[in-house]
């Protein structure tokens, strides 16, 4: 194997290197299937074995309730931004709740204006989109189609601590950057899903999971690959689901389990990876500005900007010649950005920590 | 590694073992990348080399004319069936012309039914679908839409010699089943479509060769996931695509150009491996019936029947422990099929047959 670096790319990202070694063992031949997973079909039983497990295991994972399904579908959290609104908004004479808080949750909301009527709870558009609304800060439509927001942008590096009380509303979050990085009550969701390839696996593959009564809701006019209730009737197999994805979410999910030993441990390792480097944007006089107001700090993204262009330009070459790569802010925003995911081991923080510090010193 | 078997799955089906090779060794670090391809961020220089690369494998392997693009998508066959309609049907005024031939093309205007107003052609429903329509027995809607028609139908084993001449209606195919297979002339086609996990790689991705006039018309209204301009314009990375199936699918037309070293050698080679299997069936006395009238047989998939369901039991028990697997015949059909697609092995097919040939003699 080559040198491998740390790699804080906001997504597709880090995967646990025991899961890529797993992989890795098995990817000529699946034990007992004869084949690779990439070649196995998925009416076969050892692929039927890995989709009820990675389901399995996510239940346990996130403690999911009986009444809620989990589907593995395709097309990214952007095509869910789309379906949400055809499935839910589209023909029901009702308008849907936005709360903005960042460029994703602003994405999602482009994408539900093609389907109907929505209304923005709040923008923090005029703050910057440093952090989430306060609760006296929106008051919800009580007829409102459902409630959208974003678990934590990936962009600004905003997260919610304690997610919005919708009522009887449907609270339906995007939780692309952090979903299995912290314990989360799925009850308070009608539907809380993610794009796989920060957290939770490789690109290829989004976990839905939606309460049943709203399954039920689906048009039946929809096309069927975007029609939730055809989709969960169909066990997420209505055509060939993306398997190697859903087979790389199993072992990712089981390290979590069995490696990490659970969410709530792993939420503890996500703080502490994420204060080394909040402390040393805090304590740096100025030097390194970090994006988010403190209270909404991202546990998962953590950007910040340097004093001007050219310290930023010099920061990411000299970032790099230490093996610590993909640290450029997103191309909207500029500056610079640490995603620490779940897989992001201590010692990559630690040796980002220690770049910063050493950087600031010799440049501040 | 475990023993693998002859896997005749209609798809996920059979790799090439040196693609799979490959994949496995560069699986925890692509070359200067520092990380692996599952990790690797879809706007670094790595994975644009990997998916401009894999554009240029399949403009040399097709011959692609300059005024079609080349997409990577998600959602598999059945969201184009979907897509192709909300595109190019819907508020037009117009009407879609179908050619259905088996269950996928039956499958893809029901599809298309969700978003406009469909016109069969032909229907092969009546002859059970065991062949395809001769030039004189339809007429196509000189205001069509477009032609709809499926290249290969999967689960019948049936497939086009002379694909239909539709003028200037554009004709649209749906090529799941025998894209790479053999050659074929692309500017007959408005377009060519197909999922990657028969004939191009794993399940995941979705190639779709578009001709640029028709990517102008996407209405500007659909949502990006599902509008081929937007997708087109943001070079298939509007989102983050399937990178690990766009990167097999780069060494699966890799292995095409280098190893076969073209799609007319591969399509010799199809044709023997059919023969193959045909000459059994043919020379069994009726003991193997083939399903599809013999002009039309598929060099993919190949279709039949024995005398009885026991028969049947003890042909797939049979094959088994003969390591020859996934020789079912699709659920909707029962019976049996073998599917050789490229990657199959000639000692594969030549396994089956001395199976077949044996079995026939023990049994017939």
């Amino acid at each position: 194997m080559q040198e491998r670096v740390y790699n804080f790319s906001a997504g597709p990202a880090v995967l646990p290197l025991s899961v890529l070694r797993k992989a890795q063992e098995e990817l000529l031949c699946l034990p007992d299937a004869g084949c690779s997973v990439l070649e196995v079909s998925h009416r076969a039983r050892p692929f039927d074995e890995i989709i009820i497990q990675t389901e399995t295991n996510i239940r346990k994972l996130l403690n999911v309730p009986d009444n809620y399904r989990i589907l593995f579908l395709q097309g990214g959290a952007l095509l869910q931004f789309a379906m949400i609104p055809m499935n839910f908004l589209k023909n029901t004479g009702k308008k849907a709740d936005y709360l903005i808080s960042g460029t994703w949750s602003k994405t999602a909301l482009g994408e539900a204006k093609t389907q109907g009527e929505t209304n923005i709870l709040w923008d923090g558009a005029e703050s910057g989109f440093r952090r989430k609304p306060k609760p006296e800060e929106y008051t919800g439509n009580p007829e409102a189609a459902y409630c959208y927001t974003c678990s934590n942008e990936t962009i600004q590096g905003v997260q919610w601590r304690e997610y919005p009380d919708t009522g009887d509303i449907p609270l339906v979050c995007d939780a692309s950057s952090d979903i299995f990085s912290r314990s989360v009550d799925i009850s308070r969701f009608g539907i809380y899903f993610a794009c796989a390839q920060k957290n939770a696996g490789p690109a290829g593959v989004t976990i839905v999971i939606i309460r049943d009564d709203l399954v039920e809701r689906s048009p039946k006019e929809l096309p069927k690959m975007l029609n939730y209730k055809v989709l969960s009737d169909g066990r997420s197999m209505v055509n060939t689901p993306p398997c190697f994805a859903v087979y790389m979410v199993k072992l990712v999910t089981e390290w979590l389990l069995d490696h990490i030993g659970g969410l709530e441990k792993m939420e503890q390792r996500n703080a502490e990876k994420a204060k080394y480097l909040y402390d040393v944007i805090d304590r740096s006089h100025g030097f390194y500005r970090g994006h988010a107001d403190k209270e909404y700090r991202s546990m998962m993204n953590v950007p910040f900007v340097l004093p001007s262009e050219e310290l930023t330009k010099k920061f990411l070459d000299g970032a790099k010649t230490h093996h610590l790569t993909q640290l450029s802010g997103h191309r909207s925003v500029g500056g610079c950005r640490a995603s620490i995911y779940n897989a992001m081991p201590e010692e990559g923080v630690l040796a980002l920590r220690d770049f910063m510090l050493d950087f600031a010193r010799k440049n501040g």
